[in-house]
């Protein structure tokens, strides 16, 4: 998917959500590949502009969990093509390996994009990046306490986090670059957009993990927008009992309305 | 497994060696799961101890490539108990979803192993280090040429890659955790020594990327040996004509016949 028609969504939608699939394929297997799954209703009422589906949740399940998974993105882009994909899977590898991973998710199953992690530097992360109209979003500043150990430590007068953004400015077909960047770090989100004014962010943790979605949006949004906020837990576990579409759709539908305002404000 | 089981596999054998399973399923497809199957056949000869498939080259056919490695793993699991067994995956993500990978990998699939990369920090591998006879072998300092992008920097006094060791020795269940680092960098592991002198180092690299085995040894050897060195392209693509088993055991006999002559000097 080309950048701008994301942008035409979001704007349309008056919604930046996407919509976290870590789907126990215990808990809610008879509706999950259903058209009329409730997990797949927030965007027939124009609640959300993306689906990440957590690829640990399905790998769990070992070939047949690889089966749901791919007719989970099947489904989606079947149904739903100007929906904007995200195989959260957090690789990154040697060169001929993370080429497999990315030939994998962009080409076999077709996602729009994926989460690679940093550590092993550019050739680990530039074999992503060589495919068009698909991208990489790299790991920078993620949402758990762990982020602490090493991301925010100081490499000379930057943050790890920094040098990581900094850096993958310099790999081959940058512009298909988007990042990581947790909600419960918010004010770090106005040095990030110092150096990565114009790429996309993925946010993580606003909810379930204490981010906020107003401090996201003042410290960084931009001209594109330039948010995809994530809510997994907050959404899809909300209510585990019969009331769960109700329960889903509500709070979905409570954050995709703060979105529409916060662009308002803009 | 247990470290001393390992322990009494590389003296038995006198080899440290680890065959990596890049294995191309449409390369090298019929004999893959046949007990004689040549790649299965460095074992019977006894000169290696441990196996590690490459999670991408079978995620990149779908189901099929994942009930490929299930196959393999069992195989393995089934014949050669005493084989070690490595999931090459650098997986790592927030704790729910590394303990979901664990799962896979280490109950389903039963490994005894997996890499695990450590950008996310303590609750992303903590969920790994859970499980009892199970070994998380962290990436620390990598064999390719990204490696300098950020693992190689300096976070204060340390490098990187030397504060993910240091700060892993206080994860919970550390006992279980080993270390990538690759052959290319071999001088570096001296200091290496000197913060974990007792791990096992899983070290890539060595022929095929130019790596050093006498190096590797020199500095990177301990009391229990603590040394598994892999190679995958070296041996199983050293030739891809009819000559395939006979001039891929030659090359995995030499680096053997090495690895026995690296440890009568120790």
């Amino acid at each position: 998917m080309k950048i701008e028609h994301l942008v035409e969504q979001i704007h349309k939608k008056e919604s930046f959500l996407c919509i976290g699939l870590d789907t126990d394929l215990e808990r809610i297997p008879a509706h999950l590949l259903k058209e009329e799954s409730p997990i797949f209703s927030f965007n027939k009422a124009n609640l959300c502009v993306a689906y990440k589906p957590n690829i640990a949740f399905y790998e769990a399940y070992g070939s047949a969990g690889w089966e749901a998974l791919r007719k989970t993105i099947e489904y989606l882009n079947d149904n739903y093509p100007e929906l904007f994909t995200i195989a959260d899977a957090k690789r990154g590898d040697i060169g001929n390996t993370s080429y497999r991973y990315a030939k994998a998710f962009f080409e076999d199953l077709d996602f729009d994009s994926i989460t690679v992690a940093p550590y092993m530097g550019r050739d680990s992360v530039e074999p992503f990046l060589s495919f068009e109209n698909k991208h990489t979003i790299l790991l920078a500043l993620t949402s758990n306490e762990g982020a602490f150990d090493f991301q925010t430590k100081s490499i000379g007068e930057k943050t790890l986090y920094e040098q990581v953004i900094e850096t993958s400015k310099s790999y081959k077909n940058s512009q298909n670059l988007m990042y990581v960047v947790g909600a419960t770090k918010a004010s770090y989100l106005a040095e990030i957009r110092k150096i990565i004014p114009e790429s996309f962010l993925l946010v993580p943790g606003v909810g379930a993990q204490g981010g906020s979605l107003e401090e996201v949006c003042k410290y960084g949004m931009n001209k594109d927008v330039g948010l995809l906020v994530n809510s997994s837990r907050g959404i899809i576990y909300a209510s585990s009992g019969n009331n769960f579409s109700i329960i889903a759709a509500q709070k979905a539908s409570e954050l995709r309305n703060k979105m529409a305002m916060e662009l308002k404000k803009k």
